[in-house]
């Protein structure tokens, strides 16, 4: 595979490109894109190319285009872009000769670093680009843009501001807003969202400075157009002369908690005060603070730390962390992860299941207070789930397989591009049919609840979505005379490439042990919290709800293993035919079976796009025996064609349950390359959030074997032959431990004040201070 | 002036490019735009360049972004790109050699041809892009493209279809449209614009023909995205070998006259009918009948043709014709000409005074049927003009600055960019004081009527306008107590460089002459046509309103000639201060002054934006001795930096009159190439049509002396220098005249059924035959 990407054996932190090509923009801007929770931004070149996709994404200012569409993520006026023009030709190394040519992204700092020098006609310059969005003030974004002249005297030409004139793919979100310059220099646009009517302020400012002659008035001229204002500066450079261009920019948002009473106007002169005191602090200052943050925040708490064979690992551990956090909206708990964070238009910025189980588990193990606001969007979410319920004749909460404001309900499309044979555009079901969710969500906020201990939460929060859930699925289940059982027929499972099955295993078992996760906490709550499970009670009729679970619970069909020991996917999945799958398991793009076949004919064959049964395999692992799940693997694992991101990462840890650990670490290689690796143009749509989530589960809950299991920690590691050591963190109930694992050993040190028990290998420890387990 | 324009000294019907910059995109994409009145395409080339401007607009189709904004033509999905590989590398003129490079707009035809050779590393292969907008069938266009293979084997790749994703600079005034796909290869969209509700049917489909293997079945797959439909084709071309891809696409819309009581269902499969037997048609023959259409219709319509000692001036002529003709929606009296034709999104696609006082004069002289469309357009543009003079405390029609759909009223946007030094917007006044616009409707009117002749039309409509603006007009003067006289205040006349200025001279003696031309009118309808006067006195209370004009008509103000013989532009104007422009005059861009000056500043100075006192000479030629127009023109000309491109043909007219021929030429010279001339850059936000149509009437007008007078035709040619010769052809009231004018004599033959009267310096003349006049 043709590649540019460029990774360094000495440092674990960059990710770099040694190569520019136009057809692999995608690459750089969706896997070295920056962020801090608040907003996003495509690491889009500063100038423009064919192709680019120049997106700012501020977490949660969901809008909708128009009333046949569903709310989406806005694409937010761009302050990165800027024109350069060297002695009237434009900036562009598609012409010329670039030389020295690298792209880096420090994932520790989070700075991203572009420098090179270009050769065209008479023109010779080195060119030095940095930028960061602040880790420390979430408003803020800086820029840094050196220009050496390396030949004759040259004219240049920079044109940069706001323009207003992006879009999502062609869908505009904003009014036009008004613009407004303070001073001569500070530049303003203040546009509206067109339905959801959120303001924004954004808000740039240039200081450019000139080596030799600081105190030499850049000459300039404000231009304002459609969606646009911006200066154009000219100024001259001698040879050998450089000139130093700092933009400061910034965004605030009437959904901002911290101004939220506040009026346009005065948000806008708050931003220009900050404006003020930021361009006055400088690029490297500000800069310096945002790398502090990300020390403070991130690398310090309980860092991971991988001795191997490949130097790649850590580099993977650093990559997934530092997007697991820029994707993170944790400073607002109205707001949840998108499936490709805030790094693509793909998904429309919504939440899916991909949350609770792939991402939520790196917060709740290690930043609780972030894992406490994810969870805290779904109890805000309650309202939406309640709406969806009802609208398909069901009780309870009823979680939307697309979630983006909380109360918003159901917001995956309807609609999906048109049948190539018929014509006419194919109905999408999931937000009809793709029903785990509830049970996932529930699974999120259960395990919330164990490996943090979270009380308060758990009253206030946590129980009512889990026996609200349980209530949805009570209503959802159907009796089924001749077999004197409850099905659940016609859903999607994990496996999209199954429509309209009947008992989706997954499905089924999760709803059961969402029920009696119910059961039990009803019981539980009725006898140690009596004034809880009245207020409760009153909410959810739950003494009427729990007669009914009491009633349905054991008659729930739960598919069993066959005779060769095969828990069959849905009812008709094994009866399909199975067909030969070589060509598409070694495709390098995913989706390639469909340029033979169409859904249609895909849904009868025993073909699986991702982890189904598996996946239920690895979740409720203490439901099945190794044995068992070993069967299933040899069964299961050929017939996946591993389609979504979200499916290798989970194969990784149960083949590392398995004990086939180079099977295992083959994939956990092919998972975090997902994004990070060789592959130009599979990013270009985002990161793939679920996936990077997945880095951090294969390497913790696979290679360090921690697990919670019914309330307990377990901690079984075992690593896989290319790694001598592996060091990380959890918090186990308020207690931070920290896990050393090597092929001889495994030791915990709890640095909390409590005594932490755990499971390992069948015994159970107690650990107060320091603990050493030998294989 | 670097420049990358090229003109064939022998063939007056090329205009080319023999240069491809990036910079210059715009320049090809207006000035050699391709059209047919229904639609306009901007030449953008077919592979994509960072700067391109893509844009399709359909006469008519106006839409609100929102509610704070007027409403103006979107920018329809584009079916022209395409996106074309050679061995994966994407077609781009910025990379490798390109030779023998060429782009020519074929007047006469209306087909754009592009071809060059490319060679970028191993691939070597000729290009021939061919294409047009059909002048036969409005809904249709056509593109050709040759791919000759000069190299090795290579693999092509391409991409085309229907795409969404255009906007005007960034608003979207599309919903996303259901997409379908019929056989496999009928790609068709449909979206509705957002407020005004129309749908469109998009139509496009392809047909590859591979030379020496034309029966090999091409590898494709159809692809959507979001605002998207496209096929992927993929095929080998051996050395030497050519492969022909033709590309036929439609457009339909909702408010299409034909197919307006259909719904879109129909109108989709009507599209599809005529798309599958265009295909079938081919492009070579589709283009053979448009080309005859071209003929038909324009070309063997009343001919110019110009003996110059410059070539150019002949392709001026058949540059403007061309224009003329694919920016005017002749097809729907509810449409009109756009300020900027079909050519971009400058001006939004409204219509102007500069239709009556610069284009519709074409028409009205040879083209008397199109000419009919467009007057009808201001009649029922009545009700809009009746909104505005209600909104404005007025009585009667008061037409709107800017205009659109005929019932929208005024659509001049309120405000503009932010000031400079306030940072705050600042309001555009024209929307609410350049009033002159409803003298300039009736002047038009009436020009139809004398010239045409068309009684229906008079009776229908035009008088009905006549009397209403000039109802308006009364409504509007204001009592001068101290100077017992009706004056005009507070108003915008021709030169924008004033603002807020009273007893404009334009205004007042347009507005005089519009109320005068009333009651002579009412009279004459009153004795000649009791029916009708009675059906208009009903409608617009005419007696009342006869009884204002009488008692108000002599009390108008009408500035008069200062001691000098200086007519004052307003009442302050002559007392303002003077400053040398020799510097803007000079500079090649417009709008210089304002790099030094703001406009508050500008309005205390005695400069002049356009023609205002002289255009008023021009057109109200008789009220005004020849002493005192060469006063004037020297007094004013000076003091006019023609910042408009409405400017400089109507002084080169007048400079014709007063015998200054010379420099009348020279300014000729200046007009003519607003954008057909080298500058590549000033037609970037679309063609000036008044100064297009500028060039007829230096032409006819100034050269040709041709002129309606009081309702008389009056002939007085004057040949430039560097003309020997100048035919040309009116049709006065019906009856064909062709006019051929030499240095010593012009000659008149009439080609109609009635003997036709015209004055020419000083003499009556008679003409059923042919009429020869030696100077």
């Amino acid at each position: 595979m043709r590649t540019g990407m460029k990774y360094f054996e000495n440092n674990p932190w960059l990710l770099g490109e040694d190569h520019f090509e136009t057809d692999w923009l995608g690459k750089a801007e969706a896997a070295m894109y920056l962020g801090n929770g608040y907003m996003g931004i495509r690491s889009a070149t500063e100038e423009s190319y064919v192709g680019e996709k120049r997106d700012t994404f501020v977490a949660g200012t969901f809008n909708k285009f128009d009333a046949n569409e569903v709310t989406e993520l806005p694409n937010v006026p761009d302050m990165i872009g800027m024109e350069i023009r060297l002695n009237q030709q434009r900036l562009d190394l598609t012409k010329g000769i670039v030389t020295n040519y690298q792209r880096n992204l420090d994932l520790k700092t989070g700075e991203l670093l572009r420098s090179f020098v270009w050769e065209y006609q008479e023109i010779k310059a080195a060119f030095t680009f940095k930028r960061f969005v602040s880790f420390e003030q979430k408003h803020l974004l800086g820029q840094q843009i050196e220009i050496k002249n390396l030949g004759a005297n040259i004219e240049l030409e920079i044109v940069s501001g706001i323009d207003g004139q992006v879009s999502n793919s062609g869908s505009q979100h904003f009014t036009e807003g008004d613009k407004a310059l303070a001073e001569g220099k500070y530049m303003q646009m203040m546009p509206y969202t067109s339905q959801s009517n959120i303001f924004f302020v954004l808000s740039t400012v240039h200081k450019i400075a000139k080596e030799r002659d600081i105190y030499e008035e850049t000459k300039k001229r404000i231009e304002m157009g459609r969606r646009k204002i911006y200066n154009r500066y000219w100024l001259d450079l001698a040879e050998n002369q450089t000139v130093t261009i700092e933009k400061i920019s910034s965004i605030h948002t009437s959904i901002d908690k911290e101004t939220a009473s506040k009026t346009l106007e005065e948000v806008k002169e708050i931003a220009l005060t900050e404006l003020k005191e930021a361009t006055e602090t400088g690029y490297q200052k500000l800069f310096e603070a945002s790398k502090a943050a990300w020390d403070k925040k991130v690398w310090s708490v309980l860092p991971i730390s991988i001795e191997s064979k490949k130097f790649k690992d850590q580099l993977a551990l650093n990559f997934a962390k530092y997007h697991l956090h820029i994707m993170t909206p944790a400073h607002d708990e109205r707001m949840n992860i998108a499936a490709k964070g805030l790094s693509g238009e793909g998904y429309k910025g919504h939440t899916f299941w991909d949350t609770e189980i792939f991402m939520l588990p790196y917060f709740t193990f290690t930043h609780p207070e972030i894992a406490k606001s994810l969870v805290t969007y779904r109890y805000l979410g309650l309202e939406g789930a309640h709406k969806k319920a009802q609208i398909n004749g069901y009780e309870g909460a009823q979680f939307p397989w697309e979630a983006a404001w909380p109360d918003d309900g159901e917001t995956t499309p309807v609609w999906g591009a048109a049948d190539i044979i018929t014509g006419k555009p194919t109905k999408i079901w999931s937000g009809f049919i793709e029903q785990h969710i509830t049970s996932d969500v529930a699974f999120g906020i259960k395990q919330y609840l164990d490996v943090t201990g979270d009380q308060e939460f758990a009253k206030e929060k946590g129980y009512e979505v889990i026996l609200d859930t349980a209530k949805f699925w009570a209503s959802r289940l159907e009796w089924q005379e001749d077999k004197q059982r409850y099905e659940i027929l016609e859903v999607v499972g994990p496996d999209e490439y199954k429509e309209h099955v009947d008992n989706n295993s997954f499905t089924n078992y999760t709803a059961h042990w969402n029920i009696t996760l119910a059961i039990n906490l009803y019981e539980r709550l009725q006898q140690e919290e009596p004034e809880l499970f009245e207020k409760l009670n009153q909410k959810l009729a739950l003494e009427r709800v729990y007669a009914e679970w009491q009633d349905k619970v054991d008659k729930i069909y739960l598919p069993q293993p066959n005779q060769e020991g095969v828990l069959p996917q849905d009812d008709k999945y094994l009866s399909k035919k199975i067909i030969d799958l070589t060509e598409y398991k070694n495709s390098p793009h995913v989706g390639t079976l469909f340029h033979d076949y169409n859904l249609e004919q895909v849904n009868d064959m025993q073909v699986t796009k991702q982890a189904d049964v598996l996946l239920l395999l690895f979740l409720f692992e203490n439901l099945f025996p190794k044995k068992e799940k070993l069967i299933n693997w040899n069964y299961y694992e050929p017939k996946t064609l591993h389609d979504s991101s979200l499916s290798l990462s989970t194969h990784a840890i149960l083949a590392a349950d398995l004990g086939k650990l180079d099977l295992s670490y083959d994939l956990f290689n092919q998972a975090m390359n997902i994004d990070m690796g060789e592959n130009m143009t599979s990013s270009n749509e985002g990161i793939h959030a679920a996936s990077i989530g997945g880095i951090w589960q294969m390497t913790v809950l696979g290679y360090g074997g921690v697990r919670c299991l019914n309330g307990k920690l377990r901690i079984e590691p075992h690593l896989p032959e290319a790694w001598s050591k592996l060091s990380f963190g959890i918090v186990w109930q308020g207690n931070p431990l920290e896990i050393q694992v090597t092929k001889e050993q495994f030791s915990v040190r709890n640095l909390g004040v409590q005594e932490v028990s755990f499971e390992a290998f069948g015994n159970n420890y107690s650990v107060s201070t320091e603990e050493t387990i030998i294989f």
